[in-house]
């Protein structure tokens, strides 16, 4: 069975971005980033959120990852912007076991904390990993949102970077 | 000058304790709890909040820290339980730069965080170091509580233990 990975980038504090979904204070050149760009390869098809998929809307960006078969889940949205984007609205969870169930490369969860909320209360994040991230933010979107279960995992890898990124791999032990 | 250190257990959703500020899920034995024995040899002073001095008293601890000298801030404890905790009510920071000016070892801020973030406000700490623990809360007491400012920091060190917990050590760049 595919996995799905919940893969993003956190502060110390644990917030994936600012309140308004901006980013700043996020290394974004070095190696961490070449290796995350490399990393995406082991996937072929991506979930987010409504207000993810957004971030990259206010910049143009209608096809962020074209390698990849695209999910963006909103009661929302009535149009998808673009042919390559998959917009869903409802039945999230029965989509996700079905393309758990498909054969192919891992599922690329890359945010938001509402959507990773939802499918991890479902069992269905494999695994978790995290750009742990030198800054503190504040405030902002956590991890998670809303109350979660405590979940026990296993840190099966890290690496260091010299930005002083950690790349951190997690099991989820369902 | 001394340095303030905040040395917390941690979540990887960024939790240092369960909102009843139990820490149930937090591994107990290994390595890591060796080292962090052994790491308090640095520190002569300890600062806590009141809640976090009252789960150890919850447990008949009166006196958590016997090799340091103790300071519990709190404005609604009367009188310290024992002699070698003494209780501050208010001018926290103007005590801690006092302190922070005298000669000794470091100083351990060893939580809540109430009383982190009124330091990190006061640009008091110096370090943040980070027992990051293979476990989701979910909720409970973070890291830092209320709205703190972006804050960067720099990685200085890292430990992974067979345990799954990972003791990070950054510099807060004031």
């Amino acid at each position: 069975m595919r996995k799905l990975k919940y893969y993003v980038a956190c502060t110390i504090d644990g917030f994936i971005a600012h309140e308004d979904h901006t980013i700043d204070g996020f290394p974004s050149e070095g190696e961490h980033i070449t290796d995350y760009l490399e990393s995406l390869k082991q996937f072929d098809v991506v979930l987010m959120g409504r207000r993810t998929y957004e971030f990259g809307l206010k910049l143009g960006v209608t096809n962020p990852y074209p390698a990849m078969k695209q999910y963006v889940f909103s009661r929302t949205m009535k149009e998808s912007p673009d042919e390559n984007v998959e917009l869903v609205s409802d039945n999230i969870a029965e989509l996700v076991r079905k393309l758990k169930n498909e054969t192919g490369k891992d599922i690329y969860l890359c945010g938001g904390a509402d959507l990773a909320t939802m499918l991890l209360g479902e069992n269905l994040i494999d695994e978790i990993i995290l750009k742990l991230s030198p800054v503190l933010f504040g405030s902002g979107i956590p991890l998670f949102s809303g109350v979660i279960k405590q979940t026990a995992l296993e840190h099966t890898d890290s690496k260091i970077y010299a930005s002083g990124v950690l790349l951190l791999h997690y099991r989820v032990k369902n």
